[in-house]
């Protein structure tokens, strides 16, 4: 059930009914040549309708702009400062306390530290002054412990092996058919002005092994947890 | 064309041929009993659509949430503070220079005082230090000015008879069967902490004579206009 | 009676009464040739004067300063950041609380979009945690109501046929002899960093008309509305 | 000469000849029972029109509201935060370098350390990326240094012989026959929240045998001094 | 050579060879019943002192106060708010850019995301418009990747094996006898308003098989690790 | 008893006896050519924990940063803004509120008025909300009431016989050899980029005359003058 799609009295009603709530966190960012730019909206936009359709849940509208560090200069990388990010989560948490909302899970696309770092600043502040029940995430902390067989020359990461097979298995017609493979070059500490150097192919693995069946396996694993997760966190 | 489906070397290529980049700015607000809460999306993400493919530019992700005055406390209504608004469209704008846009349209859906003045802020600092051109409008500047019969009794205004046909034609599917006449209660200048009630019905206007035929008129007329005024104005 | 003529005591001993207190907002912008910098301050000022007088309100001192878009880089304009207006305003009124004020009309001579929402903004917030009972305007949205007769070459504006009787009324002595006519010249939604061009006259309207007999029976006008509006929502 | 007496050309001819600008730091705050609320704008108001006066130079309008820590609970105080004061003298200033203004004045009637220190910090970062000259005092740094007889058992200050003495000189009907006497008690750095306590008379020192001739040689006294030093550091 | 050390002029002095200056980030911060509130500050003190001396470099005064998430209740905890830390790092790099500083390492004692994150989000603004070159770590980094024995049981963290071990090489005055065991009870994505639950024992891991031997070999592995790091990106 | 010296669980039950807890607040600043560049920390922190020991109170970590304007460019003078600083100070204030903490005494060793006023600008704040009874100072309030003899030619201050002197009875190992003697060239209230031309010596006052005895008598004097202050304020 969309937010968007009720009406002021549905939601009200439904709210009511003390569901969990859900807030897609994308961004509109360069992942390779061969994956769009709304590749970290489109996977936790699915996942927020998946989980609210097996928990009777409600997903709000999705966020599409995050922050982002290393693909900052990269063409198309939309990015927002840390506070813009951090009042955009405060007030929509507000706002959503206000509508009644009691329970809410917010998943973010994007994994990097900086981004995850001001969701979490504003859910913590919030939590301080309110009895809402909420859970933070980005779905990568789950998709890492996906068991993917070891890969020491690809090891994988940003547009990778996972990424690319999740998005194969949401939106196959926005995959490019040419597959790169790249490296993540450590910058060891190094806060420089140009991180962008960091990822010259603009993403990290072997995207060339990429299969709609493995990300439908890998979005289903994340799904199967978070049920659980959130059965036990916030309903139990 | 969306520019959250292109890749970041697909969207460079774009981006050299100095493109017009539309951004819309929805918002999630009550609207009566009888439309949906992405009313204020729906709309000028459908006319960044209709103008991208006129005038073959580029449509940007569509920011979901506004500042809301009168409407703050109706259930869903999700509201941002006037900063966050206009910190999330600076740096939009910021981030869209860095990408090499040097033409842009934001049309916003919703066309609250505050909000606008939001927006407007954000892009008039903005200008001052770029040279991007820059125009800054609600579709409902445009669409009041469509010559409908005047209703003395039902003066038309949110939720009303334009803006029920509106989401009509766009998504009928969303628009209930029950259609509501509302009147605004003018405060008379005084500030409250109860503005919902200045719309017991949540709408003010005749919503039971909307029809998608007005409203695909209605869309067109401003569609029409703005193809001109883009034309003369950021293409000449 | 102007705050600034009291004492502390006799200050709280009137304020027990529970008066309504009014704050003039002034500004310092360019009016065209014929008019003084000061012109926005000076009416608000004498409007609240006069409605202090006629319901034994109290007149707090005159803040001089706006924020200003078209007219910011013409010479004598002396503009604020929308957060400095908003913040001066709001800590106003929160003294204004602390010193025993719980009627108040804030009044702006400047009636600029973004000018007016940094008050809304301020008096927006104060009232969520304040029982004071406040209204907010600008004389001109009462002014712009007088019944003059249409004049389609130079419509009324800045500067123009209003402005300059009602100062001609006021301090006939800062009215310069000549008396400009001029156009507002409109950037259809285009956001520049030279608005000013929208107004080479540096105002709109023809000011030859203008007499001090037409800007006191309109600020007349003004002063019989606002007593009514007072008296009814303030004082009833 | 007062900038909002002038035209917007007029100003522009009349800096182009790069005159001294004065800017008027007043204040609304209890004064004991008295003197008047205006007290602080008084004084340099008519400090800063006589130095125009003797240099030929501009009068700004004059800000009418400070920061107050002592007086801050006392009525009819009516106080800024050091954020708000700091920008707003952090925009005048860049107002005015905008209009062509290069050497200034600001001249504050309170002196309150955090008052002076919110006017000092802008004014710092401002000459860091501006070449104007420019002069921040409160003129009671200099009144402090007329040789009055010492009064051990009532020190002068706030409200006291020599704030008395120059209100009267300049607005003796606003001075009312009543004169306190009155004790500054030294908290020893002690920070609490009830510093109005500190003054129970809400004013230190002897304020009867304040007269208005003690008060004009007083004001002349701060002119003269003022003069010399405008000319030496600013015109030399 | 410790900066509060030097005078001025030695300090200009030393600055013209261009050496490596470290800033040490502590914290004050509750570390289980056995370790002091100091902890994170002599960790990251006594490293800064043994690479300056090793690499010749500076040592600037350490800050004692940090961002703590999950141990902000517990006694002893004085934490900063994420941007008042960042305020502070941004502020120091830019006065060491004014002092002439080119290379700087910053090493923070404590690891916790948001305190990073603070901190590097400083850091990451600051090389955009600064030349300066900047390494920004936690030893900890480094430290977790020290060869230990697993321990399933008790695995390390927050006041543990490496910590307790370090301490005792460092401050073995300060180490309590009596040494805990405690367990990181992971709320798996939730975000509460009680974080401290999540470390009854205010620490995770086995310190009772700590010794200042184990942590002297930390140590030194550390020093080597970053000594060959510093060299290789700050140096070469 | 130093806070960063004891744990946790020390910690709080040391503070449920109530102590004063006192906060020094250094700096890192220019002090002439022979004094260190920590010689506003050094003077704070000892005298911290001669107060601790003498009225059995805790000691704070050191704040060794603070706010500069007239040294802030000269070489290794470390500045914050002011807001940095009044942040720092607020949430170290509410942080050692958060621990129980009742009575707090914040002594800073640095001077300037714009330092002094962050700090008291946090402290007044945070007293309106809390009941922690707090006292904040320079310790030069009270070291410029030590009766020198007067000298005309070399007037004491910054870097000058006090300051010697007492550095020499802390540090004696950090004081050179050579003693300078310079002067404050007053501005005569100029704000201008470049305010280290006011003190050409980096100093003022004559430090050849500096004795470690008399730093000795006059940090016991201070020291004396604050134990009767602080007892009868806040002990009593």
């Amino acid at each position: 059930m969309r937010v968007e799609e009720l009406s002021s009295v549905e939601f009200a009603k439904f709210v009511r009914k003390n569901p969990v709530v859900f807030l897609p966190l994308g961004a509109t960012e360069a992942h390779g040549t061969h994956l769009p730019l709304g590749t970290d909206s489109f996977q936790p936009e699915a996942l927020c309708e998946a989980l609210a359709d097996r928990l009777d849940g409600l997903v709000m509208p999705t966020l599409r702009y995050g922050h982002h560090s290393s693909t900052r200069n990269m063409p198309g990388t939309m990015g927002l400062r840390y506070d813009t990010l951090r009042a955009l989560v405060a007030d929509i948490l507000e706002s959503m306390e206000r509508s009644g909302v009691r329970r809410a899970v917010l998943i973010s696309g994007h994994a990097g530290s900086l981004h995850m770092a001001a969701v979490r600043d504003a859910a913590e502040e919030f939590v301080r002054r309110s009895s809402m029940r909420l859970m933070v995430l980005t779905d990568y902390d789950i998709a890492y412990k996906f068991p993917l067989p070891e890969d020491k020359e690809w090891p994988d990461g940003h547009g990778g092996l996972i990424e690319t097979s999740r998005i194969l298995a949401l939106r196959p017609d926005l995959v490019r058919e040419e597959r790169p493979r790249g490296k993540f070059l450590d910058k060891e500490y190094m806060i420089v002005a140009d991180p962008e150097t960091c990822m010259p192919e603009m993403m990290a693995g072997d995207s060339s092994k990429a299969t709609a069946k493995l990300g439908e396996e890998i979005n289903e694993f994340i799904i199967d947890r978070l049920v659980k997760l959130i059965e036990k966190n916030l309903m139990g």
